[in-house]
């Protein structure tokens, strides 16, 4: 199961403890995150996936894997700016988003399109048919619903 | 000067007047039409555009030219799915949104992370920084603002 | 008829004269000339064609339209590297190569791919499926063949 | 350590016992296998590098992740068709060709073309900086130097 963990490549406080929490949680249970290997909540989710031992996948803007966090296992190098977002949903089984801004909307945007279960923690919009979370516990409690 | 015009490939009355409209007041002004290149609102600002000379480049997510509707001038087949909106988005040098979709959310979002103006005529979600116009004349209006 | 013309980005002697006389070709036959927007071979052809008032779409790999050739009468820009080779290849009913080299090399190999014509004047490297043609009267005169 | 080792959809004998050998080769050494995630020789490393233990991330052309055959660990979908060869080699900290057709024609022309160190075993055609192994065990020795 290959989770997608989207926000905002600068994250303070709450937001960006709670994209710590959602990559332990998801370690925690067996999933992969996916993210966009770069700031904010993409190195928080990291850094809490692999505090419990998970697994992280960084599919970066760049032609050059160095730019990514620490914290990925393995980085996807796609040189394509922000079409790299849609990559990162159509890898993703399901999203969770935290917080974010606008690139962020446009992943949540394809995701749904797509079909794909979207949780949302806080988001700066309300896309219809966005799943809203209250907690990080809830965040990845209800986006691993149904694969198990 | 080159203006996006996105929305969805289905539409209905108003929404698909409107981008008729749109089509013929970029034509008039001199503006080639950048879309999708497919249905809906794709199909009616082309052909809005060629009832007054304009010309169109259609843009669209298939890697065969063919089911680009017959108003496009010109196609560009990229064989990217969404990513093709991204390569819209960057070829414009302002956009107007007519109604719209998820896919019109992802462009807005992108173009307006890139600093580009973006006007939105009855838009499906209301994005900080989206310029709203009440008519497809403002619409057009407010798009070629500053580049006169 | 959209005919991609790909080659290096640095052009001398007469790979350039060949490039900028295949312009002029193309224009004359009214066949529209895609490529990648930047210098040497693709700006001598773009040069080429507006000198017979031709038509020509520049697709770039940058997000910004302003590295463009000024020849480019429409500019593509899509923020994608590499990759924006793919979508010269996918756009272009047939293409023309020019000398050229690694980026050469691969539009030849995925346009082969794709089942396109592919006619290639004094091509670096030698793949099975290429038309060879020894001038640009012949190039052009293999690339319209089974058009008109 | 990402290597990517790319090749033809669909291989037989020798080629298919190369890639295989190349896969087992890789996990031994501690590199990740980076491929396209498809049939033929894409199945064979991946099959080889599991073998042994190792780790394989297939990046595929399609939006959906089941087409990846069944030995890649994570699969990364970008719906991109052939531009997902660019993301392969922006992806390899060197690449490893084996056999192949088209498709890695392009592969080998744009790693070279970004200064990345292009091992080929019984390449189709012999482009300049192509290092030529003799054995799978010269080619896997040969990517890997210079990383140690």
């Amino acid at each position: 199961m290959q989770i997608g963990v989207i926000g905002s490549g600068e994250c303070y406080g709450d937001i960006c403890d709670a994209a710590y929490r959602i990559g332990q949680l998801l370690a925690e249970n067996g999933a992969v995150v996916i993210n966009g290997g770069l700031g904010g909540v993409m190195e928080a989710v990291s850094r809490g996936a692999k505090s419990r031992g998970g697994t992280v996948i960084g599919i970066i803007p760049f032609k050059d894997k160095k730019p990514a966090n620490r914290y990925c296992d393995y980085v996807i190098a796609t040189d394509m700016g922000h079409a790299r977002n849609m990559i990162i949903v159509h890898s993703s089984d399901a999203l969770i988003a935290v917080g974010g801004g606008y690139g962020t909307v446009s992943e949540m945007a394809i995701a749904l399109k797509e079909g794909k279960r979207v949780v949302a923690y806080r988001p700066a919009v309300k896309l219809d048919g966005l799943i809203l979370a209250e907690s990080p516990e809830e965040a990845v409690s209800l986006a691993l619903e149904g694969f198990s």
